[in-house]
């Protein structure tokens, strides 16, 4: 497809191209533009019907974005910003240099300009700064009619999506009317009778965690943000909130795999920002990991007089390791989707101690006759290490499983004490067990 | 809230009740329900109109949408069914015991229950299976007028969101009217004049997944299904979509975290079934740490000569495992973004060569610092403890990111080669080369 792009741009073949590009959705256009030379991207992009140019500027990444506002006049940057969405208009703002958003702001008019500097104040990840303005708002003693015909004459700049939204006095958010129900209306009924007053909205200070928990909960596709005052302000959509869901999830996924969060995509992160990512928490599970060190040390006469007790400290610490991080995963998670709640820690301890119960058994049975029938270990020795598996095992995932509720009940992120922190801790108890129970079963 | 409305049962102040449910959401009257008494819940349920108790029954858990069925008469059942979403009434029946599905399936119409019977047979994630067919469809030579008319005439029980789609000869899927497009446009356009051509559509037999993926790629609400005729037989819901990938990052939590992956939150799920999920990898991975002690075993002699060494064991491994799983992580969830893709192995191990580098050289910096500078071990100990974690940390980072490649090259789930088996494999080698390094620096 590229290749054939260069070749009509060779080939001089300008009407054709145009043709072909209208045939692409603008995201795939966006991709093409993404991957031509910079020579020929430029190009490509100004052949673009100015409003297909301003939707696929704003799914091209920062980069392009900068190189492409940099290689436009001032009159192009002029009416492609005028087009994007105000949202959209953000978003790139925020990731740019501040001489190219000098030559931005300088190209939009008076009033946009306002607007961007306005949004640019809401705090990041807040309601406020992922919201858009570009909304139709009706009035309640609007008849279906008259709103039918306000939206057509207001709404070629707006987003529509599947709902209207209706404001009253001092534009205090009413209600709101669903395109279905706004057609499917007799014409003269008015916004009021056919309106749900019933609205979920958010404050503009709201956490985005939260907003698309509600988008989630209500099976929203659009919802109204509205100010301390209860006005409405801008309403959010669920493509954005999609990107927030899988934004968030990213970051869980990050933090459980003991990561700094980054929304950058690997491949563009730079090595020293993705070392220095990675090296914090490395660091502090490894200095923590001398606590292991010193029980080993203390112990050492115990090593020294059953040598073999030293080759099953691996798979002891990793089967209570990777026990552990099960539980605390499973409960992160349902942390994080609202099916756990903080006050559920009875249910948990309870439920992991049944589970653990069952696992530690058959895990430490299946292990006594791998070393006791297959190795003929000592049995003395299948003892310890079958015992301590066992109550490793225990530890591992009642410990699993209520650390993340501690954690969220003092306002830490529950992902963080995943598997990287709870490892350290479960192989120091396994530690523990063992060379105590070495002690009792071997008379050490 | 839940006092309330028991004691206005308790006095049997109906029309108060029914007045106060009427101001709530569906999602919360299902939630007051699902925390009722048996006896009270199904009283609530009944007073709800029907329209209402529809939707309510549509956010009820399966085993209270049971309960609620079985306690009804039959004519009843009828009609909640009957005003049922088809999706949402797919979705319950698949979780209902036969007996209960016998009667849901006596009480619907011929129809719907023949589109009941045609749905079930969709394969399970495909986007036949979570397709609504309750959309509405346009012609063509519709003029807007007629088409808007139609809508009126046809919508009532049709799901209506931001999109219109528009069937040709033989029900061939033409394009889309976005609702916008729609109401802007003049009376007197046809169809085909507004419609938008460019269609993402998917087939029945597509995977959820890749559902999920277009809509997130291309910022999409709702997207047409045809079959393997091109003939347009359903309609994908942005709602459901986000139910999807909440579920596939869910999935991809729990395998990372070595859990048979299941769609059942926590607190519901049986112990026996809990334990059943996470034991076959405790055990394969418990089997797979032989491989570790066996190479302890073999250098018993090493351990013994220099005591000291054993101490630093558990440090080295879990170091080497968190920087293998950091990796390991990053690449698994690049893959399931779709912002890394299988060729660009070699970019990755270039960038993690270069990251793994950086960190290894500040970890093994740092701990000698701490064990020869403060613990003042043995200088020739300190070389061969962090010239085995430099080498470890490097080949933890190289194994992390290229091991989900090749797994997603071979067909496998990439996220099947996290944490854990990374651990186990990165283990082997730290031993390995802290042995030798041993037998270099300490003459053994």
């Amino acid at each position: 497809m590229i290749k054939r792009i260069i070749d009509m741009i060779k080939e001089s073949k300008i009407t054709e191209l145009s043709e072909y590009l209208q045939k692409l959705n603008s995201v795939d256009i966006a991709k093409i533009i993404m991957e031509l030379d910079d020579k020929y991207s430029v190009l490509v992009f100004r052949i673009l019907p100015k409003d297909t140019a301003a939707e696929v500027f704003s799914y091209l990444d920062s980069e392009f974005q900068q190189h492409i506002i940099e290689a436009m006049t001032d009159s192009e940057v002029e009416e492609i910003i005028e087009k994007l969405f105000l949202d959209d208009t953000i978003d790139f703002i925020e990731e740019l240099p501040a001489n190219v958003v000098k030559k931005v702001l300088r190209n939009v008019s008076f009033q946009k300009r306002q607007l961007i500097n306005q949004f640019l104040k809401y705090e990041e990840n807040s309601a406020g700064s992922i919201m858009t303005i570009e909304f139709v708002e009706l009035k309640e003693n609007m008849t279906a009619k008259e709103a039918i015909d306000y939206i057509r004459k207001t709404g070629f700049n707006k987003s529509i999506i599947d709902t209207f939204f209706v404001i009253g006095k001092y534009r205090k958010l009413k209600g709101i009317v669903s395109v279905k129900d706004l057609i499917l209306s007799p014409e003269n009924l008015l916004i009021s009778e056919i309106m749900n007053e019933n609205v979920i909205f958010v404050n503009v200070g709201e956490d985005q965690e939260n907003v698309a928990y509600l988008f989630k909960k209500y099976d929203l596709v659009s919802m109204a943000v509205v100010d301390f005052e209860g006005r409405l302000v801008g309403i959010i959509t669920i493509d954005d909130v999609v990107d927030i869901i899988e934004q968030e999830n990213t970051e869980d996924f990050q933090k459980m795999a003991a990561i700094e969060p980054s929304e950058v995509p690997y491949l563009k992160t730079p090595v020293v920002l993705l070392a220095k990512h990675r090296i914090i928490w490395l660091l502090v599970l490894m200095v923590s990991a001398t606590l292991t060190g010193s029980i080993i040390k203390r112990f050492n006469d115990v090593l020294q007089s059953v040598v073999i007790l030293t080759a099953f400290i691996p798979m002891l610490m990793d089967t209570g390791g990777n026990a552990g991080s099960q539980s605390s995963t499973l409960i992160i998670r349902g942390l994080a989707l609202g099916d756990i709640k903080t006050n559920d820690y009875l249910k948990i301890v309870w439920k992991e101690f049944r589970v653990s119960l069952l696992v530690a058994t058959v895990l430490s049975t299946v292990n006594f006759f791998r070393i006791y029938i297959l190795e003929k270990t000592d049995i003395m020795v299948a003892f310890t290490v079958c015992g301590s598996l066992f109550f490793t095992v225990m530890i591992a995932k009642i410990v699993g499983g209520i650390l993340p509720i501690i954690a969220k009940k003092l306002k830490f992120d529950p992902a963080i004490m995943a598997s990287p922190l709870i490892t350290t801790i479960v192989d120091s108890f396994a530690l523990i067990i063992y060379f105590y129970l070495a002690s009792v079963f071997l008379g050490i």
